[in-house]
């Protein structure tokens, strides 16, 4: 990994043309479609379309589905799906054949996933997070604690006193690895490493490190992880999300959503419940075959590069992008908000600005594409995958437009929903 | 509605073939991919693909994601498609609008309305169901309660004694209309009566009601109720599901699955939950485009007709399957499980024979595809959408041949995934 900070640097669009043509990365983006005329800076809001995934539900649909119907739950591999892609995604996170599973949304995951630490730590009555985690992480917290009344406490504390906080009454420790406005990355190896020796669990969020940054669960000794499907992993808008649980965790207790897929004999229709004795327990209801095949196709594209490689082209990318904004847009107080030091930013680099909102819509009018987090977060996804160096001069030369003709001013403040 | 009882019928192809051509709803069947050479009687397990579906998958992935990306979410209504579909369904099942959602899977909609109808009725704990009730209501109502402790108790009881159980312990009552064995329909306005008059909430799970049978929940004043969509509403494969809410009920407490999108402002993204004043609460994580997509696919071909033809259609079908099937099958040990009377009889006709499962094993290889229930259930999908007279005599007619050869004899037992 390029342990870099940056400094500004006047790079010609010339010199990073000659650096796409030397990127051995530079084919994977024709695996893409690339929407024409559009410098696509958001890809960790929702990637963009892999041809494949076209071409895939096609099949799922026309011949698997309109020919095949009920056969295909065999004959296809459909009943496998959530754990054979599941298995690919936790290829990408050093997780062990059987840790990971395709399924339900984030939100959904991250339910099962408390409560499976929550019994698997018992006598402990205390999740914890801290404040500016994604809100989704935060709110489903919110719920089971409501819902389970004395038996599930939540505790939001600062991100710098979440150390402090882990006492024996915590059980479970709530965190997300890659910032979703700021990009920082926590260390997880550290402070999984703390809350064990304070006998707290961890469950992490991975929305924003699976498929952009290396990442290894085991390594980490991580518990419990979820993650989404729409962001880098370029599954499509509200694609299916994944859960990991580390396999000593696989057998406490039962799954609170406790879903006729995840009984241990699905088909023998008993009136009792009794857990898988795998990850599949983590199943809930019928998988969602069509979108799961479409994920799929996100996925595979990684399998022919490694995160490593995909890592160094991210840092190489943003650390040129924040020269470019050094260089040419802070004389108009736009500020950078993400580490300056590579080793700490994940996918993405945000800067900040009192008038961020109208920026990104002028910038948007001409083409590039961010994300805009109130109160003042400009946000750019970083994707190696179909990114070029040359996009990025264009970016920051329209930018450099916007803020040199003013554009900004003449945007209304009409905020659009934002897709973290 | 057409309330008769079946007696043994000798009817000729040529007649049903009459029949064919003079329903009115025989146009129906041009809106769908039939696959050829096939039978196909599993309507309620994965009813067949909409020619519309494979179209409009492809509008959505290849326009809306693939060139329109993120702003898809506002310009192409991505953002309103679990109210705007959850509409449509609840058009066919007596629904105000606002009161039915799209979303997630059948299983985890049941957990949401469990917990919403005991937050709804406080200070009993108990949720009651019968037992042989479709296992995933079961399954759900279990692992709510091994969570939560002496907060909530679950109780199965033999569906003849539910009404007897109704006690003042008891918070809501779990059941499903359409049986998913046997089809039999339960009288849901009397039952939900009783069910209020002792003060008991109940969720009614309409997964074989939908798009089969004529639903009113409103007149039936339901508290809450779930369904799927991969069924008669011929959604896809593991289809997105939905959920119905009360009016009434919509404000009660916390949504147990508080995620980001049920918040009253997810855009706002603040650290505290604070949930939607309407059905939307019962989002919880980003909806799944694609798949919701398809499935109002299926959802929109019940607007060229009404649940009073399809249901008249549907009994006409299932009358003439089992007086054909008395006439020519009965002689060899083959029973009628479902009701006699059409009027208690959902959208499948099952007849049990110990050989059951040979039967339907060898009836496939013949191109009829139903479904088996162990240990000896053969179930036949009746959807009046696309099934013709002359099928049913088609059908009658491999059977009896199965029978007369004794074809059941030669298929090795050996069970396969079947999807409720």
């Amino acid at each position: 990994m390029t342990m870099s900070s940056v400094l500004p640097m006047v790079v010609s669009r010339q010199e990073l043309e000659q650096r796409d043509q030397d990127d051995p990365l530079r084919g994977l983006r024709e695996a893409f479609d690339m929407p024409p005329d559009l410098l696509y800076m958001d890809g960790n809001s929702l990637g963009v379309l892999p041809h494949r995934a076209r071409q895939r539900a096609q099949e799922v649909i026309s011949d698997e589905w309109g020919l095949k119907l009920i056969d295909s739950w065999v004959e296809n591999d459909w009943l496998q799906a959530p754990a054979r892609v599941g298995d690919k995604i936790g290829a990408l996170i050093g997780a062990k054949v059987g840790e990971v599973l395709v399924a339900d949304s984030t939100s959904v995951n991250l339910f099962k996933m408390l409560a499976a630490a929550l019994q698997a730590n018992t006598g402990r009555h205390v999740i914890l997070s801290e404040s500016g985690n994604f809100p989704t992480d935060l709110y489903i917290m919110q719920g089971l604690s409501a819902f389970a009344g004395d038996k599930v406490c939540q505790q939001i504390v600062e991100p710098d006193q979440v150390i402090e906080h882990l006492s024996d009454q915590v059980a479970v420790l709530l965190l997300t690895q890659v910032h979703y406005k700021t990009g920082q990355i926590r260390d997880m190896k550290e402070i999984t490493r703390l809350a064990h020796e304070a006998g707290v669990l961890v469950v992490w969020d991975l929305s924003h490190s699976t498929g952009s940054i290396p990442v290894n669960v085991n390594d980490c000794e991580v518990d419990f992880a979820v993650g989404c499907g729409y962001k880098f992993l370029n599954g499509g808008p509200g694609a299916p999300a994944y859960l990991f649980v580390a396999e000593r965790h696989q057998n406490s207790g039962w799954p609170i959503l406790s879903g006729w897929l995840g009984h241990r004999d699905p088909f023998g229709f008993s009136d009792q419940y009794s857990p898988a004795a795998d990850i599949n327990r983590f199943q809930c209801g019928t998988p969602s075959v069509i979108a799961i095949a479409i994920l799929e196709c996100g996925v595979d594209l990684f399998t022919s590069t490694d995160m490593v490689a995909l890592r160094d082209k991210a840092i190489a990318l943003s650390s040129v992008f924040i020269g470019l904004m050094d260089a040419r847009c802070m004389q108009f107080g736009i500020k950078l908000v993400s580490s300056r030091n590579a080793a700490d930013r994940g996918g993405h680099v945000s800067f900040s600005h009192p008038n961020g909102y109208g920026i990104m819509q002028a910038a948007k009018q001409r083409g590039v594409i961010g994300d805009f987090r109130a109160p003042d977060i400009m946000r750019f996804g970083i994707t190696p995958l179909y990114q070029r160096f040359q996009d990025i001069f264009d970016v920051v030369d329209i930018i450099h437009e916007v803020m040199t003709m003013g554009e900004w001013d003449k945007q209304e403040y009409n905020v659009q929903p934002a897709w973290s």
